[in-house]
């Protein structure tokens, strides 16, 4: 709590940093310029050079950044050594994709419990992860000491459950749902939503022709 | 393209804004004040008014939003009076769950053609999408005028597979791979990577505690 807070756009990034420091390492490559991990995770190396700057002056001029420390850094901040079960609310087509989405692979987060309103699977483990009935929501969470949600329900159904999951003590929901959800001060919403990234994604080609990149940096 | 550019958080907006003057249509409702629509969208009402400056004066003071006005305006921006198709490439569990996804319901924008390899699916319709092989991608693509791809196939075959979709003419790339895609400056990237969401999400809550909205009127 005591280090400064970063802007959200340099949180963003920095899984993308780990992801690609742990890549690194796997080759036996302890060392990386600011350029070549600027060239790998398309970020700007200026970009770079600051988002680290939020956590102390991590590089050394000439030499670059030292691969194990970047990671055993990164891995505190991202809270990588612990992991972290998150419940899954709607196992419609897209909740079962994320149920069979590998998260674990490539981080410290687990899908641990889901739940339904439909019969056919309640009770019953898929991919590995049991589902319980929606009635059990609050219980099963408070059990368990989930402290996120990802919310795949359909739109009609989101507040609604989300007023649950807040009941229940969650502190983040990330809302794959088209409805913009109300929460408490205290709870953080972060929004997946697929047709809205692909309509930004028509508008820029649409409207910026060959200025598609003028934001590139940040890709995103 | 004479219009002035926009920032790219405005333009993610608005679809946003774009969906919710469609209920207020809907029910009747011909005016909004900017703070019904803050309050609904969850944007706060300064943003809302600087977004929409971008565009000219569309409100006016104590009169609030003329929406159908509104509707018509933003349904030009967006190019919502035709369809726009995409082609999905990479039919797993993800690309399958975005097959049913209703993206037409809330746009118009439509998945008209999926690639894989798997010979199982190849030459059948998957949710009323024709799958082809991945062989035959550049070939459709053009026949099809396809510019819009989502890619949802393995980490380690996804730079191949945007080699050949820039091959191909498409513009614009909807990015489910944890990969950073390579692209040449004319063709636009939007990463959607799942994990990445989880984790900032974690961070927040972990290293912000009870201000983790401090950056609310975005909520992204």
């Amino acid at each position: 709590m005591a280090e400064q807070r970063i802007p959200r756009a340099t949180a963003k990034r920095l899984p993308i940093y780990y992801r690609y420091l742990n890549i690194l390492l796997d080759a036996d490559k302890t060392r990386v310029s600011s350029t070549e991990l600027s060239e790998a995770v398309k970020v700007d190396s200026a970009t770079i050079r600051r988002d680290f700057s939020y956590f102390g002056a991590l590089g050394k001029r000439g030499y670059g950044y030292d691969v194990p420390k970047l990671i055993e850094f990164f891995k505190k901040i991202l809270n990588q050594d612990q992991l972290t079960n998150v419940a899954l609310v709607g196992v419609g087509n897209l909740g079962h994709a994320l149920l069979n989405f590998n998260f674990h692979q490539n981080s410290n987060v687990r899908i641990s419990a889901a739940f339904d309103v439909n019969d056919n699977i309640i009770n019953t483990v898929q991919s590995g992860v049991p589902i319980y009935p929606l009635t059990e929501m609050e219980q099963q969470l408070q059990e368990q000491q989930i402290a996120i949600a990802i919310v795949t329900v359909p739109e009609d159904t989101a507040q609604e459950v989300t007023d649950q999951l807040v009941k229940a003590g969650v502190r983040g929901i990330l809302n794959f749902t088209p409805r913009r959800l109300s929460v408490p001060e205290n709870v953080r919403v972060q929004n997946v939503d697929l047709t809205n990234e692909l309509q930004t994604l028509i508008y820029f080609i649409d409207h910026y022709g060959d200025l598609v990149n003028t934001t590139r940096a940040g890709q995103n």
